[in-house]
């Protein structure tokens, strides 16, 4: 297929054909698969659906059925935009689109009778003048104000409904005489339709956004959880795996902390949905403030594990022969903060105070060992003055360098890494060369990017460099640790979480911890 | 104010008034101020407020004068809701909008045509059962359709519109035999509000969706430019400002990358839109993928500045003696990466090639400066075993003893971080003694957090390995930056961007950088 033929454009256009027949064989099997994981990640979205095809066939009933027509009339069909456009997916953000769409009509109503009361004293023309430029003035100033960052966050739907709505009544008025009388009717139908969207979204299998905040916040606590444990195991087990992986979504270490990074949108849109929903107990009121607050240093909490990912995929590498000497203490270290940071999700999960021994002596402990450990080979941090690490590195070039040939009598070409300051002559001179065939563009592009690789690989950094900013940036995390826990606290104390009970305490320990992991990512499809 | 008194009812109101009218009086500076600083941060708000105010004046007219209303009637009404609802705030998304609700009512309303055909020929009885049928079987379907990710991201507008539109027509039908009728002459009106929309979008100060996205790109590169520089600068000159100075949004570092971190789901919409935005030149595409590429990659250069970051307000330190010692070289290297992605930001503003000096021998000089610094300094990296190296932790430790004590004269009460065993032993005890008095919730929460913090001090940790892990993360930008060349260059590629010529490269030289920073941070405030 590869090869370049002279097809005729008859056969061309068979073989579309062909292709676009089997295409078209594959898609309802390829629709089915959609439908299907759709509804399998979060089954309350077919809740959802249903609940619209339902209201929206009641409201049809009020056209359909003869004795309901004759009192409503026309206007029935304004229940029907009223439940496609309010209805929503959670609780919260019904009632906000629901309040601010009955909040712009009514000012929109309220301004649209004032324009008319004074219009109407005068003439014709003057009227048709006078309305003119309060739809252009209007029209100006509300688009203008929904740039101000607070409305902009809160209320830009009713802003949007209050420009549509005066418009509607301010020219409409003009010609007709009755619109008050409109007005009133259509207030009937807009009402019914606020009402069965207010029944199906607060009693009939309701979904709140406060709940998704809540959940999301678990599973984001437990994403850092297993990304940070499966990072540092990572660092110590295999060093050539690691090489030919890129940053694929199947990565678990990548996995586990990209839904924490692009949250913040996320989040605050289920804030402030959750913030118009009811209060969920009579003494607390819904701290979803505080979530966002605790999803911001989540998130900076991620950053610190992105850039601990980053030391797997660097260029300058720590040997592992190395590396092996502070494997424990820092397997252990990594236990103890995954540990952590899964009983804090417990807590929320279970709306509990967290146990007072997250921050026990072990994490001590477990810190403790990794300075030992670092203090115990001293000739590591040395540069590569010294003796033996200058064997480490020579084993270190020389291992690269036969792992090289390797490859290359398994007939792959890979671009040359090479170690020393040859390579980087050797780039130099190149250049010098392309300096004048200035049109040479593509070479250029694919020569300059491996530059810095180069540079960077041809320097002799002290190879302990490397683990001493894993092991730095490991500190850095436990450190950051504090910062959740925090939060986590003043969450607790905010949302009334119950007292811990020593018996809860059970669920820290590893087997438990590992059963509900996985009942967590269940869960975890489930919250999105 | 503080003291609790007993205050009459009356005087209570009383203070409330006067504190309500002191805010009311306040409040239109406030207002005003709000309204300047919107319009000050980018002009085209007003514009666009200008046109939405005026294209619905346009349409007004429609229905305000005499002649034109005879020909159109009522339904002049849908020229005003269709400007209303789809004139936005740039081309690419006013397009967007308009045809997606095209598409949508043209789709429904020939299925609801369909529906009413096979309808009609039954009894009305049955034809309510099946009009209800088709109402709820739709309403349900097309919902469950918007959660499929792939008609979410692109369509989600047109599927609203077309269950808003089948149900309208699909319900009135029943009732109404004209319906073609009032759907032609709907068609008229609507056309004219698309037709108003379009002009004013694309011909009259037209606002791309393109342009924003372009240039938000080129300030995000600037902002990383003058977070790094800004960060290293910190690290080098003054240890004591840093300690006080929190995360605030005047922070130079923090106000450079936080544009970048939270970039995802701005680039991603105005990618979408720029993507229906018509071509800027014939014989290139416009390349608003790579953009959103690009956007990635800078976001994940931008988490290694912030882990650059954390190197600061990290609770171990080097002490300023040691880094003194490579201050030069990492601000050398940082000068030269900072140099690269002005060149990289300068490049795109410019729709040019970069400089093929961006990558020159400079940065790599820079790199191996560095490595000499860190190879003559072998005692540096020593654990604290190591007799200087304790000195220097002595050393270090005196002076921060010192300082807290100053500060404690002063009058200010920190709290005690101390850098040895014993603050943890004393916590520990502390602990022990509250352990049974479980009800003190509130202390618990004060005493926790700090424990790690006082457990990392306590560690004797090599000095060195803070600052080996802020050396070798300035050596992982160097390398990240490869990236960012590469999909830049890539960028360049795909939207044929002008040869490089030697006469532009003077831009990036020192003094001509410093003022188009300045007029780029002009700018960058009209591209938000």
């Amino acid at each position: 297929m590869e090869l370049v033929m002279p097809i005729s454009a008859k056969e061309n256009l068979k073989k579309n054909m062909k292709a676009f027949s089997e295409k078209s064989k594959r898609f309802p099997g390829l629709l089915w698969r959609t439908v299907w994981r759709v509804g399998r990640d979060d089954p309350r979205r077919v809740v959802h659906a249903l609940k619209v095809g339902l209201s929206l066939t009641l409201v049809s009933l009020l056209y359909l059925l003869e004795p309901l027509f004759k009192g409503i009339g026309q206007n029935a069909i304004w229940a029907v935009m009223t439940v496609v456009v309010v209805l929503e997916f959670t609780a919260g953000a019904t009632l906000c689109k629901g309040l601010n769409r009955g909040l712009g009509t009514l000012l929109a109503g309220s301004l649209a009778f004032l324009t008319g009361y004074i219009a109407e004293k005068t003439g014709l023309v003057f009227r048709a003048v006078f309305i003119g430029a309060a739809v252009f003035v209007i029209g100006t100033a509300t688009t203008y104000m929904r740039f101000f960052p607070y409305i902009k966050r809160n209320y830009d739907y009713g802003v949007l409904i209050f420009l549509l709505t005066f418009n509607l009544i301010t020219v409409s008025s003009y010609r007709v005489s009755n619109v008050l009388k409109i007005a009133h009717e259509r207030f009937y139908t807009i009402a019914i339709g606020c009402g069965v969207c207010l029944v199906m979204t607060l009693f009939i299998f309701p979904i709140w956004s406060g709940e998704d905040l809540h959940n999301s916040t678990v599973i984001k606590l437990e994403g850092l959880a297993k990304s940070i444990e499966a990072c540092v195991n990572e660092y110590f087990n295999d060093v050539e795996k690691e090489k030919t992986q890129d940053k694929s979504p199947e990565d678990p270490i990548y996995k586990g902390y990209k839904a924490v990074l692009d949250s913040k949108s996320q989040d605050e849109t289920l804030a402030l949905h959750a913030s118009w929903e009811p209060r969920h107990s009579r003494h607390c009121r819904y701290p979803w403030q505080q979530y966002v607050k605790l999803g911001a240093v989540l998130r900076h909490f991620g950053y610190t594990v992105v850039a601990l990912h980053g030391c797997l995929q660097s260029e300058i590498q720590t040997p592992q022969h190395c590396r092996v000497l502070f494997k424990d203490p820092c397997i252990r270290v990594t236990n103890e903060l995954s540990k952590a940071l899964m009983e804090l999700a417990n807590s929320i999960r279970n709306r509990r105070h967290c146990s007072p021994e997250i921050l026990s002596d072990n994490l001590h402990e477990a810190l403790q060992d990794l300075n030992n450990a670092l203090k115990s080979q001293p000739r590591l941090f040395l540069g590569s003055n010294n003796n033996q690490a200058t064997n480490m590195l020579a084993v270190a070039a020389a291992h690269a360098n036969s792992s090289q040939k390797r490859e290359k009598y398994n007939g792959v070409s890979l671009p040359s890494f090479k170690t020393d300051n040859s390579a980087l002559l050797e780039w130099k001179s190149k250049r010098m060369n392309n300096e004048h065939s200035r049109s040479e563009a593509a070479e250029r592009k694919v020569l300059r990017p491996q530059l810095s690789k180069i540079a960077i690989t041809s320097l002799e950094f002290s190879e302990a460099l490397p683990f001493a900013a894993f092991a730095s940036l490991l500190v850095e995390t436990v450190a950051r640790l504090d910062n959740i826990i925090e939060e986590v606290e003043e969450l607790g104390r905010i949302a009334c979480f119950k007292e811990f009970k020593p018996g809860d305490e059970v669920i820290v320990n590893f087997k438990t911890q590992k059963v509900n992991v996985t009942l967590n990512h269940f869960s975890s499809q489930g919250g999105e």
